[in-house]
């Protein structure tokens, strides 16, 4: 066996790493618990002995290692290689993620946000498989986004190109935690979606979602989707509204980047063809006339494995043999 | 001297061509009707002839035109070479420009549309120079665009991206010439500034542009930014709608590919610093407050020159000597 990639996917609750071979199938993987709260050099100590781990269950030496990827919520300095700050991991502060991982694994450390890397395992390995353009959206707490423009990822003149729910799609609209109004993200994302359904039920509107929220004191996507799937009508209402909002989104990448395909991903997409049949449709009633677009609308297709699979993509992009 | 360049900017009345220098610096430029009645023949018989004269005015051989480049309105298969058909050009049909050209002046042909042109003159050697990031609109009869990213052009899977014009910003709006309704360009391309206005005062609203409705027949962008700076109130408020439709996409921007820049050119660009300093009100108003931006909203630098300059400049980039 020729040399080996590690892929990391940082998360506030647990890091998940995969042990990949030179065509990125996977060897082995883990997942471990961040323990944020021990701080980054017990975080990052124990990411590289499992990762280790994973080197030495595959009968392999730590020189095997050709580069490891790494993906990780925002803010942070992608091309210096340090985490600003975190959100689910308020301890880590300026943290030189990229030099303490590659003193303690002695290999090139490849790093950039956590939607990229994930667009880029779609690119390279996923449903963005063999094509050159191509625009993904994480559907979750909020939207993430993710763009490959000639084969390469966008990241913008100061790293935060490709934050693609802070489109503002709606003037005025909905006022959006990023401080802006009208975002996709506040129409469209998981919570907002859950959102607008309980504002309505609160508002009084009838609907089977009102039991829901009685029993349960709020609403998710899921109950909304579990709805749309029952006939309620608000439900529907709210569904084909969050699905509006994502193909007016996908119009505009189209005029932008023009990705021959559109990818969607994160924990909303388990609503299935409810949503994506939805979004096609608006898309379609949405995008001009001028000429017949080709552009495809899917869903994402790794699943869990997204994170370390594209942090391993990237590894191998960035460190790997050249072509 | 060394090797020239030649830069064409072929447009529905006349071709404008320049022949530069290695470092882009302009030696002679010249400008001949279009003739587009005539046909393809004669039209691009009658550009290699000028483009040969300007050669020989500068004392030089056809054997020193390292490259030449040309922008035209689209659709084109630019990668072809091939002008699919044209507006302004009903004579012109699938036709093989590059091919012609090159038998013409024998060198290696540079092809874009026309907007990705003038972006890329305007970033090598315009306002954009010395950033690797920016984002290009020409307000004229509508609205068209320009995106470099990493320091290339942005293409698209079937190079129609980059058409900024047509993001949609008020979902269900105005209905734009592209079948699509809400686009940018139906509110703030200069021909939908001037309309809004003429609507509004057929619609019996109290103005200035009244009278010159009255007396023109029409109003224009020009006279809907000379009575904003006479004071008027309903031109003022067509004005801020105008700005404020751009900065919405100027954000959207931000978001995609987040430019070092973004350069607005064309006609209406003459009404100067009202329409400037209302786009950047309008952008700090509506960015999100995450992050202090530090992206520079400029007018284009290039003026009618920008063709030319941008045509030469992708030619220089594509086929002059490697860096």
């Amino acid at each position: 066996m020729g040399k080996v990639y590690i892929g990391i996917d940082l998360g506030g609750t647990n890091i998940k790493i995969g042990l990949f071979d030179g065509d990125l199938h996977i060897l082995k993987k883990t997942s471990v618990p961040t323990k944020a709260d021990m701080g980054p050099d017990v975080v990052i100590g124990n990411m590289a002995e499992a990762s280790l781990g994973l080197v030495a269950d595959a009968g392999l030496k730590k020189s095997d290692i050709q580069a490891v990827g790494i993906g990780t919520p925002g803010p942070a300095a992608y091309s210096k290689g340090i985490i600003i700050k975190s959100t689910n991991m308020p301890t880590f502060k300026n943290v030189p993620i990229v030099q303490m991982l590659k003193d303690r694994l002695g290999a090139p450390i490849a790093f950039d946000n956590d939607a990229n890397v994930a667009c880029w395992g779609e690119y390279i390995a996923g449903a963005g498989k063999g094509v050159r353009d191509v625009v993904f959206f994480t559907l979750g707490t909020g939207i993430g986004g993710g763009v490959v423009c000639n084969g390469e990822l966008v990241h913008g003149c100061a790293e935060n190109g490709a934050e693609l729910g802070h489109m503002i799609i709606y003037p005025d609209g909905r006022r959006c935690n990023c401080g802006q109004r009208g975002c996709v993200e506040a129409y469209a994302s998981a919570d907002s979606t859950a959102r607008r359904a309980q504002e309505a039920v609160e508002q009084g509107r009838q609907s089977s979602l009102k039991k829901v929220l009685d029993k349960k004191g709020k609403i998710t996507a899921k109950d909304v989707y579990e709805q749309v799937a029952a006939g309620d009508e608000l439900a529907i209402e709210i569904a084909e509204g969050t699905a509006k909002a994502l193909a007016i989104t996908c119009v505009n990448m189209l005029h932008t980047t023009e990705p021959r395909r559109i990818l969607f991903s994160g924990g909303m997409i388990a609503a299935g063809d409810i949503l994506l049949e939805a979004i096609n449709r608006h898309f379609q009633q949405q995008v001009w006339t001028l000429k017949k677009e080709d552009v495809e609308i899917r869903f994402a297709t790794l699943g869990e494995d997204t994170g370390i699979v594209g942090a391993a993509a990237l590894a191998r992009h960035n460190y790997g043999p050249s072509k």
